[in-house]
């Protein structure tokens, strides 16, 4: 077991914070100066844990992660700078798994599905693309980081939460969500010791297109 | 050519009305009260017109189409009945190929793409899906149809259009899209003579990205 996942599980264990491995989510100008930042965090609960996959969809809906990276990151002809996209995988063989990808250092990825099986398989396998970097932090060590490090937002999607149009969201935010099942419950409560729960309404939509309302909604807000 | 195709090639050239072929967009209850429908209309510049591909993003880009058709019709483990997608495919062999995919009776699907590179594989190679029928109506004619028969608001989406937050739409919409390419000037100066412009604001999104931010705007308004 790597060192970085000992500590973690004995942070979990014990709830005392050992060292902060450095895998932080918050982007930095050169000179010091934080930027605002948009992050999504997407709990695949199936989602496979190597390379050992013929399809997306087969390695436990990795297709849904795929959706939510593109979602996520993906403008017309451009990559959003601003915005990180995260998934822990939580299938077989090595669970958790956190790949972290960031809008402002991707590079060589289109939208289409082929490409991004082919980047999966080459960083579930352990090899490096630019941008994207795997570690084991759990969600809970991860929003534990968060809310204890900065001032931002940290929004659970749920349909029984508070309707987004109400909520005066943060500029830096973080919005988590379950994939097609959902987050599981135990995660759920402890996210929310964090996190407020908010809603896109009455309409259950898919992870992906929760996603892409939310960069709308963000958008709308910061391109007046 | 099939008969169809002569009587639109002739209505086009001649602006004539000679019949129309029953191949209509608006869904009827068995009491013959209209429903209220949103449409979504996608050109595709170069998408495949028959069977002849090894993967969608190689079929002038049938993996937008796929995109498009998901984003319009599905919610969380749902379809949306009350959506029709539609696309124009105007890439080789045989061009215009209009594919009508609606919500209502739509069958054996998935979200996942090879899920859809089968279906579409199979309805341009003759056969038949439920819920997907194929024929050769154009952009134009559908257009023309839509508008002379109904109350539908037909909208272009443009980035330089009326922005959509200002504009009071209709239950019955029919919004036309281009792919990445965007549509071509022609098409476009066509379609206005119908529709409006709109735009979601400053930011470029994807084609299927725009389709689900529509869904979610008129669903604010039907689902309070």
């Amino acid at each position: 077991m790597l060192l970085g996942c000992v500590v973690q599980e004995y942070e979990v264990k014990h709830n005392v914070p050992v060292v902060w491995l450095g895998l932080g989510f918050r982007s930095q100008q050169n000179d010091g100066v934080q930027l605002v930042m948009r992050e999504f965090v997407l709990y695949s609960r199936l989602g496979r844990t190597d390379a050992n996959f013929r399809s997306l969809h087969d390695a436990g809906r990795l297709d849904i992660v795929y959706e939510c990276a593109v979602a996520s990151l993906f403008l017309s002809h451009a990559i959003r700078k601003d915005v990180v996209f995260h998934t822990m995988l939580s299938g077989p063989p090595v669970p958790p798994l956190h790949l972290r990808i960031e809008g402002a250092t991707l590079h060589d990825v289109r939208t289409d599905q082929q490409t991004w099986e082919r980047i999966l398989k080459k960083v579930l396998g352990g090899q490096t693309h630019q941008g994207i970097t795997s570690d084991c932090t759990s969600l809970e060590i991860m929003l534990k980081t968060v809310a204890e490090a900065s001032r931002t937002g940290i929004y659970v999607l749920e349909e029984k939460g508070r309707n987004v149009s109400e909520v005066e969201m943060s500029e830096n935010t973080v919005f988590v969500l379950g994939d097609h099942i959902g987050l599981p419950k135990t995660v759920e409560n402890f996210a929310l010791r964090y996190a407020e729960k908010i809603s896109l309404g009455k309409r259950p939509y898919l992870a992906a297109s929760c996603i892409t309302i939310l960069n709308y909604l963000m958008d709308r807000k910061a391109y007046r």
